[in-house]
């Protein structure tokens, strides 16, 4: 890859991101159609970038998991086609009127969505990845400098091509998306807070926990995901096998994936060893406490040490420990978790109430798996990331996780002088 | 003072949140009510260690505004008492339902308001300011830790005690307001992300940046305010006039206040002289570049330099610089300011619409003074900070800018492996 100048490349996404901001959605939604036609188009020679990467990848002898994500066939192409196809027939995000108030007569104030601006977008080695997140910035209305894994180079550079091909036939301003193409791209990336408003890192724990901590940019995401399960004294057992065999092995790969089984000691003997039982027979290893590991059954399970508590494993392993309240259990997910998704499995809506009340994360469940903490199972139609912090957007963060707003206000010559002297006085009165 | 355990104090603050997050509205609206009583009752103490702080601030010759923001009179308790009081009626920000919807049959999703949990306010010399930023937080539900200026530093430890006795004795939990003595206690608190969630810092422009490149906590807020007007071609000479006089003058000191006045050259010899002579003779200094000095009268102005272009003069002096078009008064606008209110002076409402559009900035008005951009006028009540960023609160920052929210999933065993498998479909129905 030739080097690039990531500034040049960063100041052309500020300059097209304020000619987005004033686009048309009817501009935005036929781009979008536009890009999905130019993708059915040009499908042999993404498909054969992709067949290089593969080969590539097989032969640097990447694990069948990764194989299978950086995989763009025809199956994947239609998916992400009809992604791009749905996002054109969503509601526009921008240009939402959320307030709009009068302050004194004759002013009024609103409150509008916007676009954010620039996104900066690092994600994993899947070519789809690419297209849904650039679908998502250009709905919002954002430009976006994307950077994908470095196995789906070959792929990233061709469905790039026809995105922004197709983009800029359809009007688009020129630079409105970027592609980075090296780790130092991404460095140089970080120090750019002029041009950049914010950064979503998604991929491994260390990866992402090294940009949140480099970045002079807001940074919106997660480092790591360390679901907890609690069963509560009053729960059907039954039901948290089931819950419990979903959230572990699922995708035991996913940051919504859990890894720790938090059990009411109530709990010990009767709900324990059932769930115990079906998490063993879906081949899921378990590290007990010397508690649960009696219960269980001390073959049957290894024996947690310091580094199980709160370890995020992102594999068929997970971590059991007896706890002898409710209170107890929402301390261990506030202190030992990752503000990700945690549930309650219990009958008592009470309990559950209070576990919603407490746990300081993005998402509290009931008696569900925490599998379903996700994009399009919430409806978004697609996800940019997921975030764990507070600010802005929290949990899976869709369309409207890519907006802001800004305040218009309009007059007649207005002076603050008038209020302050007594000769106005404000209405505040809402005209929504 | 003495040396005091910022760690301890932020994880008690941390222990305090989740039980704030769990408070009734009737509970934190009762504390509230309770802290006005005991700051009435308070008086004499209060106002006495008010007048040890004003003594020495005169004794070390600060400036007659300083004194004038430093002084807790009988006024400034009954306006602190009533906007107390004006919160406790107001609604509770914490609880509100922004979304329900069913995913599938029997999996219910809501996004409740939640509090963001720990935040660390620095703030200026003046003691109404640490009762209106302990009152925003605790009707928002959130735990506070304080930093107010030094040269307060007695009417603050009065106004802090009897907040936090007012608070004990209505129930609200130990430690959830905190009160920090010294900037090496705030350089402490920058580093404890684990426990503070957001930071506002409000004061000096170079004290703001240093915070926000310490912080390893996110941290909303604005260093500078180079707000600008802009006299479009087609422009009420005797609007922009009084709007000019009043974004200049009403308040020179505040982050609202206009430091730039572009002018479209179509008013060169028309509007400009207007407003010119109406800035002059509110004792306005002119900093113009060689178009703008040539139609006022060199005598009447100074130069501008390189160091006028997006300058903070915090005082009666103004720049002003002439462009040929709206598009180049904006590009003016997003390159030289500081994306916190702008206004248009126009009676073209496309060009006013356009201006919307493309300025980046928190606030956009047209025909009227930017001095407008204040939750107070804005009807937010009061006001924690002004944010100049895009994510998040935008603007002025009321109870809704002190609030996160979080997803809570409802269901009857549901995992996703029926869903993946083919046995169960997402419905997505929206149920508000």
């Amino acid at each position: 890859m030739s080097e690039m100048n990531v500034e040049a490349v960063a100041r052309q996404a500020r300059e097209a991101s304020f000619a987005l901001a004033a686009s048309s959605a009817q501009g935005r939604n036929a781009a979008l159609l536009a890009v999905a036609d130019e993708l059915e188009r040009r499908s042999a020679a993404i498909f054969e970038a992709n067949r290089q990467d593969m080969e590539a990848a097989e032969a640097d002898g990447l694990s069948a998991p990764i194989l299978r994500r950086l995989r763009f066939d025809a199956h994947k192409l239609s998916d992400v086609c009809c992604g791009l196809r749905e996002l054109a027939a969503m509601e526009d995000p921008i240009g939402h009127e959320q307030l709009r108030r009068e302050l004194a007569d004759g002013l009024v104030l609103s409150r509008v969505s916007c676009p954010i601006g620039v996104i900066g977008v690092i994600f994993e080695a899947r070519p789809d990845a690419l297209v849904q997140i650039a679908g998502l910035c250009l709905k919002s209305g954002n430009a976006v400098l994307l950077k994908g894994g470095r196995e789906a180079m070959r792929s990233n550079a061709a469905l790039f091509a026809a995105i922004t091909d197709a983009g800029r036939a359809a009007g688009l301003p020129e630079g409105w998306a970027g592609l980075l193409a090296t780790r130092e791209d991404v460095s140089r990336m970080l120090g750019l807070d002029r041009e950049i408003d914010l950064i979503i890192p998604r991929g491994s724990n260390a990866f992402v926990r090294s940009i949140m901590e480099k970045s002079r940019i807001p940074v919106l995401g997660h480092s790591d995901g360390v679901c907890h399960l609690y069963m509560d004294a009053d729960c059907d057992a039954a039901l948290a096998a089931r819950v419990a065999v979903d959230a572990k092995t699922q995708y035991p790969a996913a940051c919504n994936a859990a890894e720790t089984l938090l059990v009411h000691s109530a709990q010990l003997h009767t709900g324990l060893p059932v769930v115990a039982e079906a998490l063993l027979l879906a081949g899921v290893r378990l590290r007990a406490d010397e508690r649960a590991r009696a219960a269980i059954g001390e073959a049957r399970c290894e024996a947690a040490g310091e580094a199980d508590v709160g370890a995020e494993y992102l594999d068929l392993v997970m971590c059991v420990r007896v706890v002898d309240s409710l209170e107890e259990a929402i301390a261990a997910i506030n202190r030992h978790g990752s503000h990700h998704t945690d549930a309650i499995l219990t009958r008592n809506d009470a309990a559950a109430e209070k576990f919603f009340a407490l746990v300081d994360s993005a998402g509290v469940y009931q008696n569900c798996s925490t599998r379903f903490a996700d994009g399009y199972r919430y409806g978004f139609g697609a996800e940019v990331g997921i975030s764990t912090g507070k600010l802005h957007a929290r949990g899976p963060m869709g369309l409207e996780g890519l907006c802001s707003y800004k305040y218009i206000l309009r007059g007649h010559g207005d002076v603050v002088a008038d209020f302050a002297d007594g000769r106005r006085s404000f209405t505040h009165r809402e005209l929504l």
